[in-house]
């Protein structure tokens, strides 16, 4: 069997594994953290140690050869420039205009092709995940962020400038919320992790009762999206609230992408899906309140099924798919 | 030269050309009253009618032959499917699951094939208008609604059921405007010509003065987009807001496609277009705002080149791109 080593690079932590051409497995998963605050040359040379291991893990456990390695994938956050395999800005690490491609490409000697994070989630899910064999599918990662990719008859939609797909940055109130990104009433800015703890913080601000107090030891400032489903699934009424206006949320940025790409599968990924049909319900309930009927007919509302390593698998199929191998 | 039998069907009228398979003239042009509140059969006889009189009149003008018609595309509301030719819905025409395209086949002798108007406006810009040559385009016909249509690499994206492209039925307000479609906050509901008349009146509940009051002889239901455009650009107050939003609004639409589609033409078409740099100078602004830089430099945002041609000219190229001729 033959090799790609996939990276997904994260503000917090990154991961590394080596992605079967097939698609059929991934050997000698790892992940360790980003360290984002170090030197970006820095970041990559722990990548590159990274990979070595992996390669030589891969080796030791399978009949694989060096030359059975054809090149490596990374999906970093955007926005980015896949031409030149450019970092433009990327919050998360602090980088602008890092070559990223070609530092990694000379430190690890592998071929290297450079994409999206939340684009790689959505092809590795098109791949070998929850929307296989889909000729139209929409990905959202919603975690720190929300992220998305587009995919039409099995290739990344990248757009002029490789800003395609950028689904947490779109309006859905045009007067609402200050998102991270400079502008007003982004989707992100209301159902992200962090705006999800936010609103849960405000809808506390009123004097109702809450678990949600508690949970935290009393600091809110320690509150997050995950306190929220546990007191949700737990019956407490404001975290129930906050929850039920993440799915109307969520549902509208969905709806929208079905009236615009009308896909066959929408995968959802990230914290956001831990919640499980506590969100799902209300937020395909939403999709079909929004929706044109014959683009909800068509629709199939998922969780992402490769979990934390999605990344790592896109990312040695966004290479595979550049490279035509 | 051979030609193809281009057919733009509104609610309101329905429009008849043959054009060229370059697409480098459309001959015999001509339009007439839908009267859609009568048979739908009754509308396919008088378009088959029209069909025929515009092939006698290209035979008698050029050097045309009966045989040099390939056949037929008509552009037509939707929701339809374009499978099996039926218009699923269309609230302009008050028609439910009727057969157009084979309606038409018959009535006419030519091979036919269905689009969705929009779609075919766009696909017209994109063959020899505004975004000619451009590899992913979006397009937006504003008029009594939003329709829209998406081009990439030469194709429309029509998506798992014929419903991409619906960009007049995003949200952009979750508990915004009631719309046509039973939704809430859609761009149509704002930003469509009805919409700005509606908005208007609205403005002018108040008691500040306002030339709007009197060009409609004191009607205020009389009043049209026309109405404040032109206010608009005689240095009315009222009617400035009311553009100003207006352009918000619509350039929070275009904003939302960037960052989803990343096209390299925003081709704009429709009666919005009238009010020319009034509504694109302050449309772009907020483009720049609420979009990501490297999508904002990759696009050019015009108005459609073959005003209301359009529809008649990409009906034919719909054709041809379903027949690959």
């Amino acid at each position: 069997m033959r090799y790609v080593i996939g990276v997904d690079l994260g503000g917090t932590k990154f991961a590394v594994g080596a992605v079967a051409v097939d698609g059929s497995r991934t050997e000698a998963f790892d992940s360790a953290p980003t360290h984002a605050e170090r030197d970006a040359d820095d970041v990559v040379a722990r990548i590159a140690s990274m990979v070595r291991s992996v390669m030589d893990r891969t080796i030791a456990a399978t009949a694989a050869a060096p030359d059975d390695f054809l090149g490596l994938g990374i999906g970093a956050p955007g926005p980015l420039r896949r031409a030149d395999g450019m970092v433009v800005v990327a919050p998360n690490l602090g980088w602008r205009d890092y070559p990223l491609r070609d530092r990694l490409q000379s430190a690890t000697g592998l071929a290297t092709v450079l994409d999206n994070d939340a684009n790689c989630a959505t092809l590795a899910e098109w791949w070998v995940g929850a929307a296989k064999g889909a000729t139209t599918v929409v990905g959202m990662t919603i975690g720190t962020g929300i992220g998305g990719g587009i995919i039409l008859e099995g290739r990344l939609l990248h757009g002029a400038s490789d800003v395609a797909g950028e689904i947490g940055h779109t309006t859905i109130e045009t007067s609402g919320r200050r998102c991270k990104c400079g502008n007003y009433g982004c989707l992100e800015a209301y159902a992200s992790g962090p705006a999800i703890a936010d609103r849960a913080r405000e809808a506390l601000e009123g004097n109702g009762a809450s678990m949600l107090r508690t949970m935290t030891g009393g600091d809110l400032r320690a509150l997050t999206a995950e306190h929220v489903y546990n007191a949700a699934r737990d019956g407490d009424e404001v975290a129930k609230e906050v929850v039920r206006d993440t799915a109307r949320y969520l549902g509208t940025g969905v709806a929208n992408l079905l009236n615009i790409v009308n896909p066959e599968v929408v995968v959802l990924a990230g914290g956001v899906t831990d919640a499980g049909e506590l969100i799902l319900a209300p937020l395909r309930a939403e999709v079909r309140k929004r929706a044109f009927r014959p683009a909800v007919d068509a629709v199939r509302i998922v969780p992402g099924a490769l979990g934390s390593r999605a990344g790592v698998i896109g990312a040695a199929a966004a290479f595979l798919a550049e490279r035509r191998v």
